[in-house]
């Protein structure tokens, strides 16, 4: 098979270079070998953490070489198996990375897509994949919710950010969304039911959460990090939490960053800041899946998806979601 | 009764002014009303925390009035009663202030002293008091230790630190100390037995941490804040705990102050920093006490004491929290 790959060909400094960092590279997949798979990519998951997996820092997974093939999760098609767990058809999850074909072995990390016939299959790289065990489990296992409660949510109408306000509004939360467009602010509002939604492009994040009360942000959710969340920390709760999920705000920075030092508030608050990773949290798996199905179906979780064709298109697509230009869960079709 | 008080007589910027922020004021004591009683201070801490109360602005306590008698607490003897509970002649703990006589109603805050007899009452103000309980119960309940992992403690040979470590010690924990002057250091590693003790002044925390391991804290007890802290986060490992109980480097900054922001080394450690106070966990100081004193008696934890004399002298001994000038326990002795 006449295969593609886009490789790392240098480590970023700050926002990636797409005419320097990532290459295209083509070469013929070889023969299988006992135990193998060859897939073919129909569907790739773009996600902010890849930013992190281009560094050769510390990140919370080994970083991805240079010369080798980015990393990330596909819906995968099987056209040829040499193992007796998959067959030849079959749809599958797996970290195929940015490529058009891939061998893998059966004992890597597959996972067969098994959701009702009536929901999209790429729903299994989003709202019933990773970033939906995301939000569903940093939301129950970090925030730990109670009814009544305020929680300010960072890239609200995002993949993971409109899961967990929607969660939270069916457990009974007080729901803020922050955006970055109008058009961002009206679908967490009209379609997502969020009772306040804010424009960090517009509008002082700070002033207007004091408009809102004082010291009421009981959960903050933070996907984005830097100014928004120095906002949001001036008006947490007594015993607050914050799970952080994400820190886009921050994935390009080429020194490290500072900032208001949170540890005073935290002290005074008795507040509690949290970094996670869903993997952490493998042992829940069913039962945020169960509880995203049972959402979904009922319609009362709903849900964006923005797709875009073209393997060619990966590295474009992808600076999207640094520049706040996606609007729903970021997925190439390659097909 | 002819009485002195100190008086906050101006909310302190910055590096509290002592002919300007605190003013002695003499009065007489009034006469009793009924449940009340007259107290005589004995006794009188001085901690970090009261720097806080200073300012107008947002702490885990309500700032001390403008005019008002600077809050702490003390060992009274009580010298009239016209309360059932309480009779001339017993010492009590309670939060009388800078000032040399009070009247408190019965109803108040008060714990009689009730220490085995061999130990010295000031303990009531430290080991077997609040600083005691806030080592006790923020390591245990916040740090969260098992047996073999490390855990840096900050201002280590303190009033709170030098519990802290010993604790940990007594738990199979590994445990690094960060002081601020050789004779600390000494202390630290030859009467506490901490397993490496460091001089901020003296090295580079974050050079010298480095030399020890990689991502080896997994445990951080904050009692600065600063760049101590931020030499410290460097070095946090994967699921780590970071305490926060206090920030004496940073209170007497006049503005927020800025440093690297912690957010991002939270997600990819998955870590936590939790701020905290001993009064919410009131419920568990009898298991406090009862193992600090079973430490103290059997001679496990060790413990240091820094007395002075002098009312006129209070002011002058607490600038000395702030500049590390004191070695133990600051207590004034006010009889």
């Amino acid at each position: 098979m006449k295969n593609e790959q886009w490789i790392l060909s240098k480590r970023p400094v700050g926002v990636p270079n797409l005419e320097t960092d990532l290459t295209l590279k083509q070469m013929e997949t070889r023969d299988l070998n006992f135990g193998e798979i060859l897939i073919e990519s129909q569907y790739l998951s773009l996600d902010p953490y890849m930013r992190g997996r281009m560094n050769a820092g510390q990140s919370y997974a080994t970083p991805v070489e240079i010369g080798a093939v980015m990393e990330g999760e596909v819906i995968g098609k099987i056209i040829e198996s040499k193992s007796k767990l998959y067959k030849k058809g079959d749809f599958i999850n797996t970290r195929l990375g940015w490529q058009k074909y891939g061998i893998v072995d059966e004992k890597s990390q597959i996972n067969k897509i098994n959701l009702p016939s009536e929901l999209p299959i790429t729903y299994s790289l989003g709202v019933l994949g990773m970033p939906g065990r995301t939000a569903y489990l940093g939301f129950t296992e970090v925030c730990k919710p109670k009814p009544g409660e305020t929680i300010v949510i960072s890239a609200a109408s995002g993949a993971v950010g409109s899961i967990v306000g929607q969660i939270a509004k069916l457990m009974g939360c007080r729901v803020i969304g922050i955006v970055g467009s109008d058009s961002k602010v009206k679908y967490c509002k009209e379609t997502l039911n969020f009772d306040i939604c804010l424009n960090y492009r517009k509008q002082d994040i700070d002033k207007e959460l004091g408009k809102i009360g004082e010291n009421f942000v009981d959960m903050y959710f933070d996907n984005v990090g830097g100014e928004v969340s120095d906002a949001v920390m001036n008006h947490i709760s007594l015993y607050s939490r914050t799970a952080i999920c994400g820190q886009i705000a921050i994935y390009n920075s080429s020194s490290i960053p500072t900032g208001p030092r949170v540890a005073r508030t935290l002290l005074t608050k008795q507040s509690t800041m949290q970094g996670f990773i869903v993997f952490n949290y493998e042992h829940k798996y069913p039962e945020a899946m169960n509880a995203l199905i049972r959402w979904i179906q009922s319609g009362e979780i709903v849900y964006r998806e923005d797709i875009h064709k073209g393997f060619n298109r990966i590295p474009e697509n992808f600076m999207k979601l640094f520049e706040g230009h996606n609007f729903g869960k970021l997925i190439m079709d390659l097909r």
